[in-house]
């Protein structure tokens, strides 16, 4: 499948309250425990996905339509949302993303892309050329392997519960951990 | 972590909103293409859930308490969601899971079940001898490795679309395909 704006648009607002329905009010066991050592839990994975509205997809779509090539992006900080969670609750993190994502999703329909801007290119500071078409894919794509993440945290903490079925059920043997943006 | 009854109802009820908020009205391209070959696609998943709902979970429930290991559970048909989806469309789909989900938490809260009552045992067609705690924990990680397969299945339509970005996407390296239950 092609890039296609108003399918990344479609799955960039349905997100957040993908989000919401799956993790609010739902116990503590399901949503701050990790898979161990300094891996991610449900919780941290929203602070992220709040890091990335800030500081990932929109400056960078913004830059690419400003300074081309000529600038490289500034490098994403995958610790950020250490900052961006300390002292917030679920709760709040899910409100945050929600309204950031709505915002960012505001400024990108006030861009009115043609199809010739999504070929315009910018530089990754590690994978070089890039386009915003595949820019704005991956903002799609990124959320999807959170979604992912967070399915395979969480079924992680039923690993022993589920006794002798832990074999058939798939997503106890994915080991695909992200490693983005 | 253990398995806990109120932890597992808790994600038994977020599923049905969770899929509803991510897939109701998105574009086809996401809910009706897969991953190739006989894989399933979102919508296929769905009625996969709904069979599991009407065959699997509390049916197999009630076998415990009443047969124990005496009798054997029936076998899974795990194409039985071809039936179940036949001539529908993803929005009957999603409000047929939400229907059937909620009917059967109910039952399972009739059950008044205690701690005895999780470690009674009944008898897989193939796993043998399991409990009823390990039972309702699979009901719950299913759930989870159908929505991680659903992440999956999604991102891998944008697989060529994200150009560079497709090294750092953990969604994208993920092969563990569920075979469950």
């Amino acid at each position: 499948m092609e890039h296609d704006l108003q399918h990344t648009m479609a799955l960039l607002t349905r997100t957040p309250p993908t989000l919401d329905a799956l993790l609010r009010d739902l116990p503590e066991a399901w949503t701050l425990l990790n898979e161990g050592e300094t891996t991610w839990s449900a919780f941290d994975v929203v602070g992220h996905l709040i890091h990335g509205e800030r500081t990932d997809w929109m400056p960078r779509a913004k830059a690419i339509l400003e300074f081309g090539e000529t600038r490289t992006f500034e490098p994403f900080d995958r610790w950020g949302q250490v900052r961006e969670a300390q002292g917030k609750s679920l709760g709040q993190l899910l409100d945050e993303f929600a309204g950031l994502r709505s915002e960012n999703l505001d400024a990108l329909r006030a861009l009115n892309l043609r199809p010739s801007d999504l070929e315009r290119r910018g530089r990754h500071p590690a994978l070089g050329v890039v386009t915003l078409s595949q820019l704005l894919a991956t903002w799609a794509a990124h959320d999807l392997t959170h979604l992912h993440q967070i399915s395979r945290i969480m079924a992680h903490q039923y690993r022993e519960a589920v006794g002798p079925w832990k074999q058939y059920l798939g997503v106890l043997q994915c080991a695909g951990h992200s490693s983005s943006s």
